[in-house]
């Protein structure tokens, strides 16, 4: 392939990985106004649309695969190649965490899956979980490692919250399957800000070179 | 670098890919023993230990990543060197679990974290886990495809007790702060679970090339 080429080939496989993010955006969205509406149609759509995203996955690895065996690039490229495996695989799972909040949301219909004394915080959550998805996705498309510090401090407001649902379920749940669904909503949305925070680092390793380990999901637990 | 020096660079990433492998199955261990035992230290030396895991990580992607750039591998060396980047990951993830675990331990000490109803249960879960992350060692070291069916039997029998942890919720749990720590505890060792059956698909790819989509994770709720 000549070069113009395979830069053609990078490029293609950069605009796949922000394709890839705007589904999972969406993916995102919508499970959270699923959740909050008790919507059972627009959680199954949720759940069906995350193959799509698999499909995306599997996709742009193998595109990486063969980048990797006919260029050999080296460098920046390289870095950029290889980003692309570990981000697409972050997106896929960033897509499963969405698909598991429909699920909840699915069987829990009709009634709402969160108990009113959760519902504010989140409902915050899903906001902020979705803000660092799309940040992710300017983190993608601008390659600028300046939005990695931004999801940084999204993400500290996620964990806070992360924290405020615990504290939500010893001070004002008592039911306890109401605690199970709360725990596993937040840990759900809790990890996707992780992930989102992830690909803003691998951004900055693209920009220099320079790979931040992840060191991600240190408030796995929270509960006082 | 000649064909021989290369040879042995590729054997030594499969050899600090087992290393890394055995580190993880020994912090599921400890953070079964530490789990059963509401034994405070060991839980800390699990959770310290963490960051040896993580070198292990950084080290092995390092390594895969001046391979691709050195050499540029093809065919089953490129397989080999792109699944070592996929699968450091993976264990990396399993150590930050078994952290979790230990960090549910420090929480709860000196009072045991699980509940009577739960314990044995939870105790098989850990089991279960552990041959999980063996059993993925030992695909790592032979590259044995045949080793990944042996792995998604046990992961199905891990998310049938998975199912039942939310079962003794349910039934024989009223405290709400206990179900949050079942909760997670169980979605731990359940992605544990996971992520040892990913690692024995990789093998199969390494063994025929064909990537068979992870698709992990299909039973995250299921609180009936």
């Amino acid at each position: 392939m000549p070069r113009t080429n395979f830069t053609r080939a990078l490029g293609e496989m950069s605009a796949q990985m922000v394709e890839m993010n705007r589904l999972v955006a969406h993916a995102v969205r919508e499970a959270n106004r699923a959740l909050g509406a008790a919507d059972g149609a627009l959680a199954e759509s949720v759940i069906s649309g995350d193959a799509l995203i698999d499909a995306f996955y599997a996709e742009i690895e193998q595109n990486a695969i063969d980048l990797l065996a006919r260029e050999s690039p080296v460098a920046s490229d390289l870095r950029l190649v290889v980003t692309a495996l570990q981000l697409s695989a972050s997106m896929e799972r960033t897509g499963d965490l969405a698909r598991h909040v429909a699920e909840l949301v699915r069987m829990r219909y009709p009634e709402l899956a969160v108990p009113a004394p959760a519902r504010e915080t989140m409902t915050e959550m899903g906001r902020l979980a979705l803000a660092l998805v799309e940040g992710a996705g300017e983190a993608l498309a601008t390659q600028d490692p300046g939005v990695s510090q931004d999801l940084e401090v999204l993400d500290d407001s996620l964990d806070a919250l992360h924290v405020r649902v615990f504290e939500t379920i010893r001070l004002e749940i008592t039911d306890t399957q109401e605690a199970v669904d709360l725990t596993l909503l937040s840990r759900y949305y809790e990890r996707i800000g992780d992930h989102s925070v992830g690909v803003g680092r691998r951004m900055g390793y693209l920009a220099t070179g320079r790979l931040d380990r992840p060191g991600e999901d240190a408030h796995a637990v929270t509960v006082a």
